[in-house]
């Protein structure tokens, strides 16, 4: 009946389908949660956007609206909003008169809450298509509802409302999808269970941003130019932003939950980070394709470390929680607010290019952008003053898609002029000409090719039209919502109990926000308020490091970090002090994690360092292939080698492997060890050896009562470790103690047992290898942590 | 007699020496070229300066002119000048005047032509010290002269004019020291014959420049803020620039056979270049520490090479030189008035930091400054329109040593206030104060500190004070002379007939001169005006390589420069794709020269490469050790792999060394790396080998009528080569034909005759063994330059 009315009104219009046409099939259209406020505000405009694009398309619609409301008030709520539905300005009135009436009387309410309900939705739509005489073409299910009600719905549809045999089922199902990895997975589990991968539509609604959704149409359309730029070599730094003024009142019961990252970065800035890193695919329209290299680009993705991100929260928030969730007084959030996040990929592509992911809430304006910013190659030789403007190559150079809001208010495209002048879609995007004293960047519009968009569309309207075209590329496959989480989730667990800086809110911010990149990490650059305001207590460097004695040697104690900052400095001065003397320098360093962080410091802070006449030697060696990821070798090689210019004959690692096995005695490792040492190092003696110390008192790879290297002739030994991998190779006791310099390193809690336990003890090389170190004719200098020293 | 009135007049002021303090002794300063251009302008003054300064010093002095005019015009001359000398502004009008007075008292004029001439000068002196009753302190010869004229005067110097034993002479030289480092060393040469190193002061006025003269003192002071900051990780890029508005019109005779780089770059840029870049002596007063760090900082300069400038000369140049030294109207000029170089440092501290160094006549303004522009790490959260000036971390950071001219109009030194506060030495620099409106390197004067002399001095008045103090570190030794000639000689000579772009000067220029950095490479950004006009012409690239083909296998034939940079190439494209599709890529290397340019090319122009995916092979090896001159591995180490990333474990030189000794057979080496290959490369077909072809038609170590390798199971041979080192391991004929591609490359005229050779014969190896590669399911590649292909 319903439908036989809408028929005949629209045939009356004639720019509308004729019955032949409709012969295309109908489509259903069911909205779960019809009444709630993203229906409200955006869903209903975008249903009869579709509705309004679609009349002539050969396909047929009816509208579904559902909720667990009953039928009376339910259906009086849900027309209130259908009647406010607003025609776009660009539609000619009379005629969207007509078409809002007749998506009026398209439209239904139903109350969808037990199994019954479905089963009669499911029959009404049956007996609807076979009194029109209309074959089936799909079912949208648009679920805006909350998560926990996924299932329950997912399992109803799935028994009762699936369409005959030749129509299709597109469930649309709006975020949190989880909260983590192992939710998100059990939540893609249960889905699964009732739904088939390509019948999933997970809505990320940025990706129906227009500035958003054209990231990689610019790409493609661009690629003349990008091909030669897109790139580490010319890329300086990428930025991704959402900037919200508002703050969480009224919806702390979910932010409390969730948090800045989980809320923003984990999926819209993510999502636009892979639009940017991901490889073009040969046709940018081919969803599987984008699909596959939007996961190639996950997995170049380098993993999040703690410091990788900064973390703040609004001032206001903590009082807003307790008040909103009934809290305690001293109840203490963690969520944060606000977030700056450093990612780096590893693709060949974008190595050592900083992406920043920006995102917070009460923050001074309501922005959101995805920067790409180009280094600058050229020298200008005017004065900057004659220069003109927009041409110059020595004015930044910047990509900039401008999601909305901010100082343009509108989404854009912008191109440094002097880039180049950018092919974009005539049918969509328009030039913006004219004057404009707007600076964005740090430069005037007038230095960028600006487009905006033809049409302004909400995001919503473009997802909801690309689930009617089935463009899944528009939506989060469960391989690509799995990639993120697993992303994130790290990062997630570590941060869980970060200290967040407070911030007031609004521009009085200032630069309390502002971070800084520093040796692949983030930090706040304003050290905290509190510290700013006590300048006068005691400062780290009063106390940095103490000098004292510890088993009759010379002890160099501090808090870690000024100890390795002490010793990668002393070993610097041995070095240039002994190729000054000799012309060459030979370390031999030892294996562990305790090293790695001098090891970076080595490689990060002391560029003067002898390097080119500097032999490096293994103190031990885990008898494994120097490549995997247990070798002392692979760990000094990747901290330490990779960025320091060590000649290749210099390096020495121990011959563990060798004739393609490990440690075989008749192989002669040992002996070929020593007889390079022999044969490079005078008298055998090392100018610096560096140690650590174990908790069972073993240094090198000599444990105690070790059968070989705790005394002898033999100055390379294998040996047995009580810990996996057991077999090692060591330098032996007496060839340490042969040193002219023997630094020993000890760092954490962990070690203060064993630190207090050898400050007692006397030369005992059998039960602790480590009381055996005692330099015949050089000087031993132990560096031990106040961890490690005072527990 | 006229010293004793000056005395007199002195002791008459109060202020000044008494008789007793000026037993410190007695200073004679002669000034050849006393009536020249440079005296004129700033030696008599710089003198005059120096008198005011050191009167009260205890040192007595007399001002000797010189020059070959006759004594009468001579005299007259010199004291046209001398009564022009200026009181300085700081100066007591009243005590000038006295000073002033004296200084004309104590001034003379000499004739300076023949040997007796100079005899007389001595005896002179002599004749003065003895009736004054004074020991000699020392004696100043400054020579305002051209550099013909050295020689002769300095012999003279020599041989009539040395103070007596106790008494130390100092000779003052100024440029031009030669005009290359032939030239240069056979001038050095000369003055050696005739002074110690440590009697000559060559000066570069440059170094007299207040700001110049700053940068290693401000280092010094301020090495709390700059020792994280001063290395390649913080800075951006530095800029040292001297930009001048006059052209050379009326010193053309000079101008013609010098140009800018002679001019400007080699002296005055490379000095502050190298303030820059050494690395900080402990005590930065001292001359010697200073002279040590400078000259290794000039060793770590990578070599210049063709396209590390780009050169101008503007318009009206060609007509003055025409006019001014007579040439023929079709006379065409070849020196550049305008250069801009990039150079690179290989130290630790500056690898891959860009450094500018540009200098121009009839440019837009006058202005001089050396630039160091930092890395912006920073990620400000607040909106740019809400950012304050000055501390904000997004603004950007930059110090500037500012020389003169320009907008400032004065020395200075900048820095970005969100760097830090410097410290400054207070007596002798002010900190700027108060409001400017003027914007510097982009940003308004209120984003930096400001410094400012107390005293604003000539350069020449501080030189000469240097030298009175000697102060060597002021002045360029003959060490540093030749090292900085020896660095800029080699692009002098590829340049000098390179074309220019013509500028039509001042700010006419507009972006023509403008220029950019590409793969360590500099260009105008700009394409010749000639082809923004012809742009049909045929252009270079249209006939820069040629495909044909040869022994039936396709051939590429270029220039040799060209064929490199085509076959560096092919060898990207091809690394690229096989690491895409297996992972990593298996190149074998060829040892030899003509590979050398080609590993320089790959490591610095092809920043793309998959290095880290690389496996590097050797194709054969001399038996001699790893780190012999002789040995294919050391130059592929110190061209290629020291320069680029390939892991340690994928680098895999020939084990020709073992056990001690060389290429022993049962020592197994050929073994060994038989069984390496095997183990990594799958099947034992590299993914790509270079070959060379030498005269006799060998290629890898595979001589005609070897006993091993051309043909047989065995992969890896040792073979006798009929040149020194005889012995050699070497991949066999069977082993390079498995591979999927093998490029063969051949350089130069000495290779013509072979070439047209094996172009005819047909499948020969054990008369040619080049005959025999022909892969055998591989691609075979010819690289052929004009010269081997056309002789």
């Amino acid at each position: 009946k319903m439908l036989g009315r809408v028929l005949c009104t629209v045939l009356f219009m004639g720019a509308l389908p004729s019955l032949a046409e409709v012969s295309q099939g109908h489509i259903s259209v069911v909205l779960l949660g019809a009444t709630g406020d993203l229906a409200k505000k955006y869903l209903w405009q975008g249903l009869f956007q579709l509705y309004m694009d679609q009349v002539s398309s050969g396909h047929s619609f009816t509208f579904h609206g559902a909720a667990l409301t009953a039928l009376e008030p339910g259906q009086r709520l849900m027309f209130d909003v259908l009647k406010k539905l607003a025609c776009p300005p660009d539609e000619p009135p009379n005629r969207c008169a007509v078409l809002k009436d007749q998506f009026l009387k398209l439209s239904q309410y139903h109350q969808l809450k037990t199994a019954e309900n479905y089963t009669v939705l499911n029959r009404e739509i049956e007996t609807l298509l076979r009194q029109e005489g209309l074959k089936e073409a799909g079912r949208i299910f648009y679920f805006s509802v909350p998560p926990f009600a996924y299932t329950e719905i997912a399992r109803h549809i799935n028994s009762s409302c699936r369409p005959p045999p030749g129509a299709w089922l597109r469930v649309v199902l709006e975020k949190p999808f989880g909260h983590d990895l192992a939710s998100a997975q059990q939540l893609a589990a249960e889905l699964t269970s009732f739904f088939r991968e390509e019948e999933m539509y997970r809505v990320d609604h940025y990706l129906g941003k227009q500035a958003v959704a054209h990231i990689l149409p610019f790409r493609d359309q661009n690629r003349q130019f990008l091909d030669p730029i897109w790139n580490q070599h010319h890329v300086e730094r990428v930025e991704i932003v959402l900037k919200e003024t508002v703050d969480a009142k009224g919806r702390t019961s979910f932010y409390e939950q969730y948090g800045v990252i989980r809320d923003v970065l984990q999926n819209h800035l993510t999502e636009a980070l892979m639009f940017l890193t991901m490889e073009l695919p040969a046709n940018v329209s081919r969803a599987e394709e984008v699909l596959q290299c939007k996961l190639q680009a996950f997995q170049s993705l380098r993993g999040l470390e703690k410091n990788s991100a900064v973390l703040g929260q609004y001032q206001a928030y903590a009082s807003q929680v307790q008040e909103e969730l009934q809290k305690a007084q001293d109840y203490i959030s963690t969520t944060p607010t606000f977030a700056g996040v450093l990612i780096h990929s590893d693709s060949l592509r974008w190595e050592g290019v900083p992406f920043l992911l920006t995102s917070g809430k009460a923050l001074d304006e309501r922005v959101g952008y995805v920067r790409v910013l180009f280094k600058n190659r050229a020298y200008c030789t005017q004065s900057e003053t004659l220069r003109d403007a927009g041409h110059s190559q020595c004015k930044a150079k910047q990509i900039i898609f401008y999601i909305g809001h901010g100082v343009l208010n509108t989404p854009a495209v912008l191109v440094s002029r002097n880039l180049f002048r950018p092919v974009m879609p005539e049918g969509s995007w328009k030039e913006a000409v004219g004057q404009s004293d707007l600076h964005v960047f740090g430069q005037p519009l007038s230095d960028y090719y600006v487009y905006s968009p033809v049409k302004e569309r909400d995001a919503y309207s473009v997802l909801i039209s690309n689930i009617y075209h089935g463009r899944k590329d528009f939506f989060i496959t469960t391989e690509n919502l799995l990639a993120s989480w697993g992303f994130w989730t790290p990062l997630l667990d570590s941060i869980s109990h970060q200290p967040l800086r407070l911030y007031p809110g609004g521009v009085e911010n200032q630069h309390l926000l502002d971070f800084e990149m520093v040796s692949g990490e983030v930090a706040f650059t304003l050290a905290e308020p509190v510290e700013l305001l006590n300048p006068n207590r005691l400062t780290p460097s009063d106390y940095r490091t103490i000098q004292s004695k510890f088993r009759q040697s010379p002890l160099v104690s501090a808090w870690s970090e000024d100890l390795i900052s002490q010793l990668a400095s002393d070993i610097e001065k041995t070095a240039s002090r002994t190729v000054a003397r000799s012309g060459q320098f030979h370390l031999a360093l030892s294996g562990g994690s305790s090293p790695v962080v001098l090891f970076q410091r080595l490689a990060r802070h002391h560029y003067a360092f002898p390097w080119k006449h500097t032999h490096i030697w293994l103190v031990d060696e885990r008898c494994v292939p120097l490549t995997d990821t247990e070798s002392n070798f692979l760990s000094l090689h990747n901290h330490l080698l990779q960025s320091v210019r060590v000649p290749y004959f210099n390096i020495h690692p121990m011959p563990v492997h060798l004739n393609q096995r490990l440690c075989v005695e008749e192989d002669r490792g040992t002996e070929l060890y020593a007889k390079e040492i022999m044969a490079l190092v005078a008298n055998s003696s090392f100018d610096l050896v560096l140690l650590g110390v174990g908790t069972d008192g073993h240094t090198a790879s000599l444990f105690p009562h070790s059968e070989y290297g705790l005394e002898g002739a033999q100055t390379v030994v294998l040996t047995e470790s009580p810990v996996k991998p057991h077999q090692r190779m060591s330098l032996s006791l007496p060839l340490i103690n042969k040193a002219r310099q023997v630094f020993v390193l000890v760092l954490g809690k962990g070690k203060h047992d064993i630190t207090t336990l050898i400050s007692r003890v006397g030369h005992e090389p059998r039960k602790w290898p480590i009381s055996g170190v005692s330099p015949s004719s050089g000087q031993l200098v132990w560096y031990v942590d106040y961890e490690a020293l005072l527990g």
